[in-house]
This record gives C-alpha cells, structure tokens and sequence, in this order.
C-alpha cells in the first residue's frame, strides 16, 4: 500500500519556460530507460520476488520502486514547467473566459515548430506518457525474469543508462529548471547503481575499477557537482512507512562507485519541497471554465471539510 | 512523494492455483481499463493540473491515483499467487539447486496450453504488465486533456468501463482467490465513479437514475455484497500524509449512486493487511540460487541493520 | 462524401454460434490483408489520386473502396453472429435486469478458453478491430506510393493475398454462417483482383495464364461455386449516387482469370438483403438497461418522427 | 451498404500550400480522436449493437459514422492539398517525364526540414493515417463496450475531445485552406456533442449548464461564427438511402448546448461540392508516368463506356 | 560483407510435427530475448562502434552476431519443420493441383486450435517473425548505447536471459526436433555468455563464482549434457573469411563459467550440415502451383547455368 | 550458416557530417521498404520454401537475402559517418577522459533541433533501428503467404518501392555521403527488381514495356549514371560460398527493364573495400573510457593471438 505526501522529493529551480528542453526530458520520463520504467520494473520485481531467505533484496527493489514514483511526479511537473507558458500567450487574467483565438488570432502557433506538437495539441502544455521521439511508454519494456542475478544486473545496466542518458540531456540544455532536476536525477541514479552494484556484491562479484559506469566525468557538471558533495549518491532512503524495510543490510559499507563514500541506508525519506498549482492556459481551454464552472468550482473550494482520522502520519514534534 | 507500507490494501483469500483466471485478471491490471491505466492517468492529471481554485480537484485525483498504486500491487500479487505453482512440479525442497528437466523430463508442460505462455517463460509464474490477449500495457492509453470537466467525464467512464470488465471477469471464474481480489475491485470502482460522479455535479450535472453504470446486479456477486454491507463503495481515503487533501469538499453528500448511502472521506487509509514472500519455484530457475549463492544470500539476511530515522511513519500508540 | 443503406452487402446463414470460426475471421476484418485495410488503403489513394486523365483508375479506386465499406460491415456483422450467445446463457428474458452472476455463478467460463479472451471481456460478444492472432489494425499497413504502377501492383497482390487468406479459413471451419461470409469474399476478393490486373493490362502488362494468384481450386468449395455460376467474380459495380465513375472504361472485356467471362461493369449496387438487431446479452450487461433506462428507451421508440427530405434515393418505381 | 457521391462535404478555400498546417491536420484524421476513430467506432458500435427496441441509438451511431467517413474524405483531402506543390518545384509541364533531380539538383530538400518527412518520402504529398506525432492510427482506439450509456459517455467525450483539439488547431494557423476545414469540422463535433448528449438525456441525464464541452469561445472564431449561424452545430442528417433511419426520434427538442436553437433532423445529406483530381507531382514519380504509359492511360480515358443501371440515385427533377 | 553457406550450423533431428513445441520456439527466434534480437543488436553495436584501439572487441561482436544470423536460420527451420504437415492433410501427391477443401472438407481445422493461428492463415505452416505471446519483432529491443561497458554488460544479460528461457522451453517439450535445436542453443548461449564475461574482464571485472547466469544444472538436461562433453559452450568461431577478426585476444584463457575448461578461438566455422527443402503443402496453396505453373518452374530448373567465379570459398582439398 | 567479409559492399565517399541527410536514410535502413525489411522477407521466405523443384527460385531469394545484409551493414555505416561529429564538438584528443559538460558547456546542444532526437540522445551518433519519421523496425512487415507467385510479386513490388524512395531521398540531399549510398542502392534495387521480374518471367508474366516500375529518370542523376554505365543493374551475385546456388537459372537472358543489357549472374561477389572504426566521442561518453579501462583496453589489444583455422576463405593466390 501507498501513501502520498504533498511534496516534491526536490526543488525545481524556475527559469524561463523552454520547450527544447521539456522534450528532450520526456526521455527521462517515459522512454525506455526513464522513470516511468524503473519504476513498473521494479514494483513488477517487487511484486512477483520469490526467495523468503531474499527479504532484504525484495525491500531494496521496493524502496528504489517507491522512490520512482516521485522520480516521475518529479520529472513530469519539470517538463509541464518547462512547457507552460512557452507560447507567451497573454490572455486577460480578469476574463475567466478569454478570446485566444478571437479575430482568427494564432496564440499557438508555436506548437507547429517543436519537437512534440503534442504537448499542446493532446497535454495543454504539460508533460505526456511518451519518449523525446514521441513513442508511447510500452510495457514490453518491463524486464522481470525471476532470477536474481540477472534481474540485479538489468537493474544495474538499466540505472547505468538512465544516468549516461542524462548525462547527454545535461548537455544539451542549460535551462536551470532542466537541469535542477537533470542533475538530481544523474546523482539519484549513481546512488541506484550503487545499490544493485552492492546487491551484486554480496552474490559474488568484484567490480574493482569498472564502476560507476558510465565512467563520466558527471562531477565536472557544477549542479551535479553540489549534490555529490552533499553524498547524495550514497543515501538510500527506506520510503517505508512501517519501519520493516531491511534493505539496509545490502546499502551499507564502501561504495562500489570508488569515490571513497560510505553507503547509507538510515534515513526514511528526504525532507522535499511544497508543490504548487499551475495556473490556467486559456488557449489551451485548460482547465476550461467559464464564469458560470468558475463559480461552482469555488463553491466547492468554500466548503468545510470533515477531519480526516490519520493511521499514518508526520510523527508528532515531540517525538 | 510517496510512501511504502509493507501490507496488501486488501486480503487475497487462499485458493487453488488456477492460470485461466490469472490470465482473465491481467486485464484488469494491464489492459486499457485496468489498474497501471487508472494509476498513471490519474498520476498525470495530477501533475499537469491547472487552476490554483481547483485543488479539491486536484487532490480527489491524487487521492484515488495514490490508490490505483496499491491497487497494481493488489492484483498484481493476486495474478502471480493464481499462476505460482500451477505446474504442480514438486521439486526437492531440500535441495537448493533442483534437477526440474533432468532425465528429459517436461515440468513446464502445461505452459504450452495456456492462455499466455509467457506467464511461465517470460514472468516465472508471475504477473506481466500486458492485458487479457497479451498486448503490453502503452503509454498512449493516458488521457489527460487539460479540459476539466473532460476528464472528469473520462475518468467517470472509465470508472465504469474497468468495473463492467471485472463484472465480466467474475462470471468467467470462481477461484476464490480471484474472486477475492476481483471484488474488491468492482466496489472500489464505483466508489471512484461515484467520487467522479459527484465531482461532476459540483460543476453542475444532475445524473438522476443514470448512475450507477452499468447497472449491474453487482450486489447480486456473493462477495460483492458483502463489502457493499460495510459501505466500501462510498467510502474514499486521503491517502495523503500530510492532511493536506481537499477532497472531501467534493466526496460527501448523498451517493450518486443512487443507493442511499452518504459519501465519507474522513479516513486517510484502509488498514491492509500483511504481505508474504513467494517461494523458490526451481522449475523457472527463479530466483535460481545454488547453495553457493544461498549462503550468501543468507549471509546477507543475518546482517544486523543501522536504525532508520523515521519522517513519516504510523503515529505512537499513545498518542 | 457517402450515403449508407440499411441492408447487407450479401445474406448471412444462419448457423450454431462458434467462436472459433469468428476468430479465423477476425483475420479478414482486421488483419493486414483483410477489409479495414483494403478499405483504408483504397480510401487513401483515392484521396492523394495524382492526374487528371487517370479519372478511370481513381473511380476504380473509388468505387472498390466504398465496396470494402460494405464488407468491413458485412464480416462484422458476421464475427457478431457467430460469436452471439456462444455462452450458452439463458436469463429469463422476462427480466429487464437479469441476475446472470448471481449466487457465484459463472456464464463466461468459456471466455478463458477461446482464442481470444476479449471478445467475451471487451467486446460483449461482438467483432473487434483487431486480426486472429489479436493484433489491433494499424495505419501502417496502408500503402500509397503515388506510383499508379506500384499502387495497382500493390492492389493485385493485397486481394490475391486476401483470397488466399480466405480459402485457408474456408479449409478451417464448416459453419455455415462463416462460411457463406467467407465464400462471398473470395469471389469479390477475385473481381477486385481482376479489376487490377485489367487496369495493369491497359498499362501494357501481359498476365497470360498467371491469374488468377493463387491458382486455387476455390471452385471447388461449393458455397463458393455457386457463385461463380452466377458470375460474381467477373462483375463489378460502380457503388455511386451520381452516375460520373468511369470505371468501366477499365473494367470490361474478357477476364483476366482465364474463366471465359465477359468482365462487366453495368450494375450501380447489389441489392443486398434486409438488417437485423440483435438480441440483449445480460452476461454482457449490454446493453445493459434495467427496468428505469428500457422504460426510457422504449419512451424515445415511441416518439413519432419528423419527415426527411431526401436528395439521393431509391428511384421510384414509376421511374 | 455505402454508396459514394462524388462530392465533398464542404468546401475547400484554395491557398498557399502549408505543410506545418497540413501535419496538424492530421490529428483531426489520424489521431486518437480524429476522423478515422469516430468512424470507426460508430461503425463498429453499429454492427455490434444490441437491442431491438434501441433501434433510434443505432440508427444515430449509424448515420453520424457514415458522416465520420465523409470526414476523413474531406480533412484528407484538405492535408493533401495543403502538402500539393509545397516544394514549390516547377517541372515542365509539357515533359510528361521530367527531371526533377537531373543534374544532382535537389527539389524535395524541404522534406527534412517538415515535422513529417513521409508526407514526401513515403505519401507524395499527400496524407497518411497517422496522427500529428507521427504514430499510425490503431485499431485499439476503438471503444465498444456494448453498454449503451457507457457507449454513449465515450461518444460524447470522443467528440468533445475532438472539437478542444480543433480549436487548437484552429489557435496554430491562419491558412485558409486549413481553417475552413477545420471550423467545418469543430461545428460538426459539436452537432455529434448535441447527439449524444441528448441520447443520454434520454436516458436520464440532464446537463443543465455543463455543456457545450469545453466551455470554449469557439464562437469567435470568424469561420466558424458563419456556420453556427447558419445552425449547422443543430443539424444531423440520416445519409440514409432507404429513409429507415429513426435518429430523428433522438435528434429533436432544445439543443443541450444551450445556444438557443432547436434540433433538426429532417435533412437526407447536405449538398455538398464537386470533387477535383490533383495534378501530378514530377519529382515524386506521381504517378509517375512516362510518355508510354500516359498514352495508354490517355486511350483508357477515351473508351466509351457502357451505361450503369441505377438502383439508388438522385430522385429525377420531375419527382 | 557477407556470404552464406547452403549448411545448416547443426543438424535438427527429425521427430513428429508439433505446433505446441513450435510456437514455444518463436520466443526464441522472434522474442526480445531471440536470435533476431541478438543479430540485430552485435550487428548495430558492430557497425556504430567506436574507438580504434577496441578492434578485438568491435571483432568479437561482428563474430557472434554473425554467428546469431545462422541461429535464425537454424531456428527459424527448425520452426518450420515443427509445423510442416501438423494438419495432417494428405492430398494426392501425383495431382500437382490438389483439392483440400473440395466438398466442403476442413484440412486445415487445427490451426483453430493452436496457440498461434497465423501459422498456418499467414504463414503456410513456417515460422514468424513474432514471439510465442504473438507479438512482432521490434526495433525498440536493439540495445546500443555506444558505452562499452554498458554494452558488453548488456549482452551478457542478454545472453543469459535467452540460455534462461531456451531451458525453460526445454522443459516444456520433448519433441526431438525441438529439443535438438533448442539445447544447441542453450550451450551457444553459454559461449556467448563466457564471450562477455570475459570481455568484461578485460575491462575489470571479478565474476568469482556468479557464472554461469543463471545458475541451472542445463547439464542435467541429457541433449544438452552432450554438446558440453563436446566443449561447445567455450568455442568461439570467428565467421570470418579474411582472417582479420581479433576476438581471440579476448576469448582465451580459462572459462568464466567455472567448468574448468579453457576457452578456444581458433576455429573458423562449424561444417555444418546440409540444408534441404521443404515438400509442397496443398492445404495452403503453397507454393500454389497447377501444372502449367509446374511445368514453368520446371523448365526453369532444367536450364544449364553459367559457371560462377568464385572469390570467396573452400580451400580445395589440396592446399 | 553465414561468414562475414571485413569489407563494406561498396564505398562510401568522405564528406562533412549531415544529421538531415542521415536521418532521411533512415527510412532507407529501418523503414518498411528498408534494407533491414528486405533482408528479413527474403531471409525468412528462403527459411520457409516450399517445393523441391523450386531451387532456383530460393537460391534466388537466398542469395538476394544474403546482400541485403551487406546493405544493412553498408546503409548503417553510411548513417552513423553522418551522424558522426555533427555536434562539431572538439575535445582534447590527448586527454582519454575530456570533459565535455564541464563549466555547465551544452556541446549536445544541436540534438534538440534534429528530427530524430534519438540519435544523440540514444545511439551515440549513430545508426537506430528506425525508420526517418522514428517508427521502430516491425517484425509485421515481413510478407511471406508460402505462395510462390504471391511472393515475387510482393517483393517485385518491394524492390520498386525501395527505389522509388530512394530516388526521393536522393532529391533530398546532395551530401556526397549520403548520395555515394543511396546512388548505388537505386542500382541494386533495380537488380533485385530484374530478378524478380525475370521470375515471373519464368512463370508467365510478360512485362512489355511497364518496366522498370517506377518509370525514373534514374539516370539522370550522375551518381546513378555512372553506375548504370558499368552495369550494375544487371549483375547478381550469388553470395554463396558453396558453389550450389541456381539463382543463374532465372536471372539471364535480356533484361526486363528494357534498357538492353544482358542479365549476370557469374560473379560470386564484389571486390568490396576496407572498413574503418569511427573514433572516440567524448560527449557521447563513448566508448566511454577513462584512462583505466583504456589501459586495459589496449592490453587487450596487444595480446599475441593463436591463429584460426580456416575452413572457407579466398582462395590462395596460387589456385
């Protein structure tokens, strides 16, 4: 079972919007070896684990799983951040019905141009389920074959490419809203690939100098380099909310990354940052209301709610 | 950001292995109308959510897209229970690496008879993320048009559309492990296409005797109706951590459904139940670990592990 | 721009349901060489038709085009049939609201054993767009190079192969309403063949004794003898309102197929045969109205219709 | 069965050609919720339907999807004109084989500078069944869940979606060819909107202020303000050649779109206009003859042609 | 550049037809884990390779993949042979044009039965270029991400994962024919495995005692047992006819795999065994010939054939 | 069973990078009528041939097949030199770990504004599986009904279409890389289009004057000219290595594209020329070595080898 917390597991730093690089993000989003990916991967692998005696490898899969999760809620508002408000479109705040079009006016005009026509004819200027050449995620993507070794190696190999793949994005783009999250993402999949690495480890293999793979100099990358000073490619956080998570036996001891760190699997999760709510796009008729919705939707933002009875939660200050 | 916990939202009951009714709930888990679709729709509507004044909006769909998360976890064990061991091969137990085709023996015959024979050659007798007739699970099923009142009007469908196939799916079986799992599904399907419902007349439909779709003679299932007498259907949890959730502005009232129930969502979680690990199936060379590997494996399983630091977590008894 | 008559294209028998039979089928609505495809592609290159003298070739096009309209129809409607009450589900069709599950029964067993699941899950016992081995039709079949050549080669080779197609399912099933379908099509698959074949003839290819591909003894299924007597291969009519197709100008003259028929283009339409509505499937819940919606229903029956004005028409019989 | 007129539905306005306009076209026919899926999809809901007493609902799928396919005739056509001569090539007209590359020249550079290259490398400059990314209409964009309401829902989503994304699209270019198209077919969604919107108040449903969906201002997009004055958003014919069709019983009463107007359909077809064939395009060997085959499509065109015996057609004047 | 040797590269035994067993095998021909699969990813990876000094790498991967041209090859036969005559039709074989379906006979009924239809509807009882689910092979399972370790790492996944599933098909048949192919391929795969392994040796890594992945007890399996007393699973041939391959400076030295042996590249190609073709299959009008057709091709095979000169080919026995 | 040559098929001419030009040769590579498509239609209808007498015509098929992969390896290679150093990047040759990304540079700023994103993002400057509008490779291209007319007429048609395109990529680019290809597969397609033609030839058909199909003015393009003068339409080798092929029994006589030379069919194969390996991208992290792993790396490449026996190889200079 799963909880959410109104979060962001990282900031998004704002920059001007930049489509370019919105798509080149999808890649990291939905493409074969983004976070929509390892995270089915490794719920599937969670899922359908066998071995009692594996315990500590099951919940190592379910916390980088649960993990994912936030990765692609992470990676899916930067992309709908870097999209909104690309065509500059400046619509009367005051009219909750505003003309974009009125006089045959051309407001999106833009969307002919960019890579994905998509993501303002289909997502309204957010992000969509699809690579950065526009392929639907597919769940032929999905690897769980049952054996452990393998699947740890895919694991390895997939976190491996996720993070090369970023790499490239990295240069491709200098928008600090891309990259904020580029380079969280690069620094979060070392720490991953450390994690399957070390699971690999305890079943037998010395990696010596291969690792990290790629051999990237990601540390020259100045965002990147901040994260990796602060050890955030050692830390894995449990994302366990009842404290049985035994996937500490695994991340523990030197880092097979070679950069003289310690693994470190004592924290539950990362503190994160407030979300926020995007604003309309009347061009996009997003979200669409007129006067008359625009009355009946505040109507229902006016009412009092009844408490909710918590079962899990913030543990109280005092603790 | 999300959390774990280690328990199933709801109970699977013990039962026969039975591979005809895995297969039948692969659709409810992969195909266009299962669990993966209403997660990731949800979860993207969420993130690329616009109007600052529709947050009871946004959190209604975050709420129960937290929930679709829990929901492929529960349907995803449920299809992997119902295919493990269903070549009934007894393999040594006492023998950690078994002789499955030794001697040319056949154990993994009845795969070739299946429904999807990758379940046994591709999945370990475990769970793919592929519908009924094998087609994998795509990224282009997501609908998400930015128009408010379209999704919503979607998602309501939707809704119902997935609780009319597991409607089907319950007269094509009666294992009782499927059908545990099956309807429990179809009652929380309608508390979302009531959730959807009522959403959409907060905007201003008047959906009279229309709803529930289908209408179905659902109360008419055995294990339908029991969890119909406990209310389930009107009941939507927060999900949320943080008590930050608005949806209960919007799930309250009398149902939709015409059924004289009052909407309640003054609980944050259902509270599960625990969950186990499958065993060693040696005939899908899964996890496949010899004694060499055993004994590292369970090296690693004695471990003894740092303390987690908790952020989040089940509030103190005594609190 | 099209006009529909509500009558079939040719007479389904009636016959037992079977399921099998409407899978094979499957392969000839939505296959790659089945109608959707032959439909679609005629469509497209009749659209895209490159100049002007070729008038002759495009209202070919046109003309089969339309014909595969009334196919696509034709074999729908007979996947349908043959699918229709396969269960072998008797509710008590007193009961608007039949109680087809009730008590944990199971009227869809059969569902998990047929070819394909979703023509019971997804389908409500009806046809699908999608071929025998289960694959959706996709664009990508259709083929439009802009070459008359290589569009009527193509042409040729895409009805021989739907020919050929539809003699091997002849071979695979008895079923009388399958097969009156399946018959029907290799005769019209044949005069579409030599439509092509003459109008690469006006463009200076020699067949000899080539054709008809395949050099089947498709005569020698009965069904299908019976209307080759008939000369149903050798005719082929213009399916338009307004009198312009010039298809004639191609096809005419002695066959192609070595028959000794006179190829003939005289006739505007067949007079196809009377449409009927099938029956309520409450194992489907489809329609799945209850008491409340067939009162409604049967309101909107009632209502006394407002005249239409026709502008195309049967002419009347004086005329 | 379907008759062909040759006319098209509405008219095309001549202008420049526009290859970025005609890629966003293709949604409006390629995508998921373009012109093929609606067909498609009425076409099948209208085969698969059950219930005698439905017989308006079906007639009304009916009569809208033998529309849908006079749409994909007309946005085809218009993408075709839109890509004609875009690579503003002029070979000599009076060289019936000319030589568009001869000396090393490159005349189609343009393609790979377009969002579709296969609108040149593959189509000739024409359309193709693919949407505005790209990717290949399929056939699992057919919804058909034998419900009727559940059906009807989809429908009116179906539409409501089709039109947002035309006014998008109507937002991204100001060429006339693409617009008068585009505002022909936003107006249409809109009449199918009203149709299934008010089947479903048939059956219970009462939209109050909801609808049309989305709340746009489509009415101030000048070409489209022409239609809907002349009412065109309140019509549906029947494009029924045997006056069979009880559509009529559904289509009446105050439109749901509260715009004021009444419902109407007393009208067979509108009148439509004269189709014309494309010019050939040298440097894409379309059609790609040489002064040999010409001659010999040019002795095709001359032949006189037998007469055709109407069996549907034009009532005579005199009637 | 490559040539082709009439020789199968081992030999299938014959046994029975048997489309269970065939069907099985298409995982391992047209699956993501296939030799399809396998070709195509060692011949891109071959062809976009980079870095000069790796020429024995670039070496080994050009050799395998070579050598996974000729699996397709023996599989894809082997499928074939499988398949070939299950229906058990027998037509006259001195009629060169039989009547299998005359009088309304199903000689082709089976195919209604079997996991894959197209089989025998498309394929005229040969293999298909789609996995045992069905599905086609795509160009989205190639693998090359440029990076030599993440692809030597792949690869040996890959490979590990195809040894993985051909001895889960083991275990599903004992028919000879398959079983001949199938462990053939599992000790191939091996060596393909040790080809990786140790390649990722040379670049640092330890495998200790992880290898073989996974960890089977394949040599219990009495087909395969045989080929590992051979010592094929550390045989690496160089498929190459100008003698430049370099892969021998990596496949030498003792195997990675723990079995004792030594690893030996110095052999060219296998013998192989001689190819023959398969017997006409009336029931699929294949080849489809009639005695007019017959005589044709015979008169074709009677002609005397110029002498080809030779570039490339056996050393005469002399040398 | 296959051997490999290290030598392209033919050269490719030195010019500057051109993302454009290459990623219109995609379509060449990985499009439906690719070189990938015709290796794996022939190759699998040489698998699957039925009919002993039929030889000829297999070896025909096979030894085409067998070219077609040297035209994948010689299109592929054509591709990536395109793609190579686009991003005109200039890292420091003597520094084997250059720091591409340092300072926060964006030297992979250019794949965001190219058609296929993928290129850079996914292959390394290199060659992809895909078609130029990005469709992944299919393994439902491949056609083979098992019916022998059937079949060379679907790859008569197959050849044409290749040529026809690439005719229209040649329009599109004057890139002397590019065109050195794509010049000498418009003259083998024509080959290939020959020996099919001359099939039919053999079994019926007489062509007269409607070769080659599409009627181009090929020879216009110098590129092309030049190789026409030395007769490459008309040559086909026999790629075999055993000196078994028949193929020579079809492809004689005069050819059927009516240009007046003679078939030939006595050579085995071309000369060829040597092959290179592209050179390290730093920004691509390809290979991706730092100066460990290069160390390594040339270790390897100083090993001393044993030498391999050959059992197929150029005959010595003496015979």
């Amino acid at each position: 079972m799963y909880l959410h917390v109104q979060r962001l597991i990282n900031e998004i730093i704002p920059d001007e919007p930049d489509p370019a690089a919105a798509n080149a993000l999808q890649e990291g989003l939905g493409g074969q070896f983004g976070e929509m990916r390892t995270m089915m991967q490794y719920l599937f692998q969670s899922i359908n684990f066998r071995g009692p005696a594996g315990k500590p490898y099951k919940d190592l899969l379910q916390g980088i799983g649960t993990e994912e999760i936030s990765h692609v809620e992470l990676i899916g508002t930067t992309i709908s951040r870097l999209l909104d408000g690309s065509p500059r479109y400046q619509g009367k705040k005051t009219d909750p019905l505003d003309q974009p079009g009125a006089g045959g006016k051309t407001p999106l005009e833009i969307a002919t141009h960019q890579s994905n026509i998509h993501h303002y004819l289909v997502a309204a200027q957010g992000a969509l389920p699809v690579d950065a050449a526009g392929n639907p995620w597919s769940g032929s993507y999905v690897y769980n074959s049952g054996n452990l070794v393998l699947d740890l190696l895919y694991n390895l190999m997939l976190e491996s490419t996720g993070r090369l793949q970023k790499c490239r994005i990295y240069e491709m783009t200098d928008n600090k809203t891309a990259r904020s999250t580029i380079s969280y993402l690069i620094v979060r999949d070392q720490a991953h690939e450390n994690a399957y690495a070390k699971a690999l480890e305890t079943l037998g293999v010395d990696w010596k100098k291969t690792l990290p793979i790629p051999k990237t100099n990601a540390e020259q990358f100045p965002e990147v380099k901040k994260l990796l000073d602060l050890g955030l490619q050692s830390k894995q956080y449990s994302f366990d909310l009842t404290s049985q998570s035994e996937a500490g036996k695994i991340f523990r001891g030197m880092s097979p990354s070679n950069d003289g760190t310690e693994l470190d699997a004592t924290e539950q999760a990362p503190a994160g940052v407030p979300m926020t709510i995007a604003e309309e796009r009347f061009e996009e008729f997003a979200p669409g209301a007129d006067p008359e919705l625009l009355a009946l939707i505040q109507a229902t933002a006016d009412i009092e709610m009844a408490e909710v009875q918590p079962v899990y939660g913030p543990i109280p200050p005092a603790s």
